[in-house]
Formats: C-alpha cells, structure tokens, sequence
C-alpha cells in the first residue's frame, strides 16, 4: 500500500482538555502522512496554544472537524479503534499496537478507519470504548504508562506508517566497497610495511595478518578507505627509507 | 532481555534550546522504561518548563547528567546512535529505525549505549554526526518530517523497548470460547425458531442457515454470549405460544 490509505485513517480526540495537545497531535500525525484529525466536545478550540504546537501542521489543524458527540465523529467509520493504557474487564481483549497495526492498515485500504483517543487525565470512558470495534494499548512501564497524548498519536502514527511501508529511509551516499583484491593489496602492503619497520619478525609472525584479516572483514572496506590506508602507508615508507 | 537492558541506554540531547522538550523527552523516556538522561550544554536547565512537561518523570529529570561537550555524554558508551531526519552525504549509511532497533538492544545487553539527539532547529551537526558510530532515521513524510524532539525520543524508546519485548501488553479477561455443541445448539435452536415463526420456509430454506454458521464461525462466539442469544429467542417463543 502506498500512504494513499493513511488519509483513510482519522484521528479521533475525544473531549481533549489542552489545547496545546491538539496542535502537538496535528504535527505528529503531519509527520507521518496522516491528514484527517477529527475533534469531539474540545474544551478550548481553536485556540492559540493549539496552533503554537502545531507548528508546520497549521494547515492540518486548521481542516481539523469538531463534532458533538463520538458517534457522529465515527458515523463513516468501518473501524474505530480505542487506545487505551490497560486492559478493560467488559471490553474486547486488548491487542498491543504493534500485533493490531497491519489488520489496521488493512481495514484502512477497505474503507474509513478511527483512531481514538480519550481525555489526558481520564482515558476513553467505558461508553466510548463501546463504541470502537478494536481496543489497542501501547506497552509500557507498568510504574508509569502515562504517555502524554500527543506522544500517543505520535506512536500511533508511527506504527501504522511504518507497518504500511508508506516512507522509505531517506537514500544514503552510495558507496563503493572494496574488492577483494583491494583488500588483499592493502594487506599484503601492511606485511611488507611491517616487516621492513621490524614491527614483524618473519621468523614469528605470530597471528598478525590473521587479525588484521579479520578486522578489515568486519568492518566492510570501502574502496576509498583502501586507498587512504595505502596512501598513509606509502608515507610512512618514505620516511623510513628517507632516515 | 528483560527491561534491565534499558537502563544502559542513555538518551543524549545534544544543545536543547526549550526546556519544555526536556521535561517531555524525560517522560516519554520513563514510559519506556528508559532512566538515564543526558544533557550536553542546554541553554535552560533545570527550569520550571522541564519540570512541568515532565509529569510523573521529575525524578529522572532530576537525576540527568548535564555535560559541556557530547565527547563527555559518551566517553563509557560502547556505542552511539544518532537520530537524524535525513541521510548525510559523508556519514555512515542511514539506517531506520525499525531496522537497527535489533542491533542496538543486542548492544546493549554487552554495554553502554547512547542514543543522540541534536538541537531542536538545526538537528545533529556533521562534527556531532562525527562522533556516532552509527546513523538513524524516523521514516517520515518527506513534505514534513520534523518531528518535535520529545515526539522523536518517545518513538526511539518505544520502538527499542518493543523490539526488546520490554513491557506485555496488558492481560486482558479471560473469555471462555463456544465449544462446538454450544455453536450446533444456538443454529439448531434458530432454525427451528425461524421455522416456527414462519421466517423460514422448509420447502425454500435457500442459504439462511449457511450465513449464519459462516457469520458465527467468523465471530468467534463466547459461552456467554450463546447463553445470552438462546435466552433471547426462549423469550421469542414463549411470547409467539403465548399469542
């Protein structure tokens, strides 16, 4: 799938009480590809710390829906999921993020899906559980599982972005790695060097070239790192035979 | 590994300019069962900011060490991972998250680990880069990829103390599931409550009975909820043999 479906995924906040939450959800959510941010009975908004928080994510919080009720927030919705940070005694078993999110991304390619969150203090009540088909936590420190809620949506997003594959890492240089002949001339060029200085004894070698064999395997030679090492070791066998 | 392996990843943030960030990063750390925070040359700390976004986390707020230079930060680090948003031309490979996150816990269990982040503006500088032996990237939306600071530290940890099975979800009630007899006795009991409604037909039964063994099977029903469902239709039949 490409990020086409996340903008099928809305995120719900249900009765948020700080502003400034909102606008730091809607820059999470911007980061990983997510467009749809709904808001039920906020208790401030709009509101200046929301955009403040916002930051890049005005736009996004600016198109934000605001509706009266959670049924009317998921009326369009084939799947709402509840977050919550522990299990509920009457409700769906509970799923970690990480073991929901392709079934999510899944249901996100068939139609609207949910992502519903609760007030910072209380949670989702029992009632708004009831209203989501799936109940997902975030595993966390049982001596402290009170993640802020927009660092919430933030993993959230990052899940399901991640689980649909919708951004690559960013490309890296390419580099040229080393032949094996260029990590055999760079070799046989440290013995000689190292028997001409009489760091090598040819009569006890000892297991020198092993380790060094072992060591430039390890690390991935790359051609230009080759010809560095070489171009050191020259100098210095210079200035040997310049002595 | 248990969640002592997460004790020895330290979380490095280099040059922070808004003590806010450093109060949240502080308590996205503790949810992930993260404790060691490091601080290299902040432009306000402590400060009532950092103390206020930390919540819960004061106490690992008030334990971070404050050094002058990142060298200090990672002198007893086996490893550094620096967290960038964008590959760099003369760095190592950039990784994402989601694929180093194995390695740098396996490190872990062998020793110190640090993992580094820049200044809020301008991120990790090169000669910052310089100092990490390894690269890693948030896969994000490339049209806006800035995620606030604490935002990012909270997706590391949770992504590490996932990938080191850290903290279980939490139990969920256990539901005992319909047995076969259970599920073969609410059909029969239907079928014959259907029959004797006049809902179906014996001689043009057509695929009624069908559907429902195929959406009970998919619903994966409880013993509960068959007892529930045959007391519901007993209540149907007395009232119709009651007419």
């Amino acid at each position: 799938m490409d990020s086409e479906s996340l903008r099928r995924i809305a995120v719900v906040l249900s009765r948020p009480s700080h502003p400034g939450n909102i606008g730091a959800a809607a820059r999470a959510m911007k980061t990983m590809g997510f467009t749809d941010l709904v808001l039920v009975a906020p208790r401030h908004f709009p509101d200046p710390d929301a955009s403040a928080m916002a930051a890049g994510a005005a736009g996004l919080l600016g198109e934000a829906r605001v509706c009266t009720s959670l049924d009317a927030a998921l009326a369009d919705r084939l799947l709402a999921v509840g977050f919550s940070a522990r299990g509920r005694d009457l409700s769906h078993p509970a799923q970690s993020l990480r073991d929901a999110a392709a079934s999510i991304v899944d249901a996100a390619s068939q139609g609207n899906v949910a992502l519903v969150f609760g007030n910072e203090t209380s949670g989702l009540s029992n009632q708004e559980l009831s209203r989501c088909q799936r109940l997902v936590c975030v595993p966390a420190n049982p001596l402290y599982s009170s993640l802020n809620l927009a660092a919430a949506v933030q993993v959230a997003c990052y899940e399901l972005a991640t689980c649909a594959g919708a951004f690559a890492p960013p490309p890296s240089r390419p580099v040229e790695p080393a032949t094996r002949d260029d990590v055999e001339g760079l070799l046989a060029h440290l013995e000689s060097s190292a028997l001409a200085a009489g760091f090598l004894d040819p009569a006890k070698p000892g297991r020198f070239m092993e380790r060094l064999r072992r060591l430039f395997a390890r690390a991935g030679l790359e051609r230009e790192e080759v010809k560095l090492l070489r171009g050191l070791m020259g100098a210095w066998d210079a200035r040997k035979k310049g002595k």
